[in-house]
């Protein structure tokens, strides 16, 4: 099981962390580094193909980037990327790939916290014509997330919640 | 074949193109729209697969990012992300993933131009104790990037070549 799997590896360690934020918490979550090995990001890929639901799925630079593709490869669903703001390229175009008119598009991230970053990418996918109603992430960390993009037409799936690893 | 099927989608375009350095080009080479496309990501994977040979493989944070996850998963090696120099984040880490002492990497990309990309994921490798002898890329331009390469003792392989474009 994938939980099992990201405990294994080290991806999700038990413990007293203080996190950059400066809050404390007792557990701690890396799925950047777990996901490097092709063999846990094929179990993370698999379990979020089974959630898609849009034609075309989308992920914020830089830490969705390999778990959109594990999907877009394993759903063979085309993908975008969002990148981050960049002051230094304000003329860029905001993402790479194609947002259709009134096409629907899925968000997919790694770990969920407050939902600031997926909700700038659906603000974004929006703004460019797609339709965004659902996002799905790997760890959930229940900070307010799935209230905030419920206010704003999304519901929230994830595979681990952080109440799970209390 | 990967070049027709580049074509098609767009990706190379021939005609007469102004490029952001200022100089004229006979074509013009996005691979990074083309494969948002899992079917043509699937085919860069698949012809770059054949060409590695060790035992883990690198690309430079953005572009490099899906044909590494695609080679990732197609061929069971991990992959390592180097981040772009970042000065707002000047403790992280400089790649995502793992680099082991006297490890060999080769890297991967999607554009060689003047190889400046490649150099730099090879020296952040090469400083952390990893071997560099080998980078692929889609695209070689051939506007130095093998040269400058091979006096620092990496060999450039590509799928197509410019030469092969006009």
């Amino acid at each position: 099981m994938l939980k099992e799997d990201l405990i294994n590896s080290g991806a999700i360690k038990f413990g007293d962390f203080v996190l950059t934020s400066g809050k404390r918490s007792g557990y701690y979550i890396d799925i950047k580094s777990a996901y490097t090995d092709p063999e846990i990001l094929d179990e993370i890929g698999l379990e979020i193909s089974g959630m898609v639901k849009s034609g075309k799925i989308a992920g914020m630079e830089l830490g969705s980037v390999p778990i959109l593709v594990s999907v877009s490869i394993k759903t063979k669903r085309p993908f975008v990327i969002i990148r981050k703001d960049d002051l230094k390229h304000g003329t860029r175009k905001r993402y790479i790939g194609s947002i259709n008119l009134n096409e629907e598009i899925d968000i997919i991230d790694d770990v969920a916290t407050t939902g600031g970053s997926i909700m700038k990418a659906a603000e974004i996918i929006r703004n460019n014509g797609g339709i965004v109603k659902r996002a799905i992430c790997v760890v959930d960390r229940e900070e307010g997330a799935a209230e905030m993009l419920k206010e704003n037409n999304i519901e929230l799936y994830s595979i681990i919640k952080a109440s799970e690893l209390r």
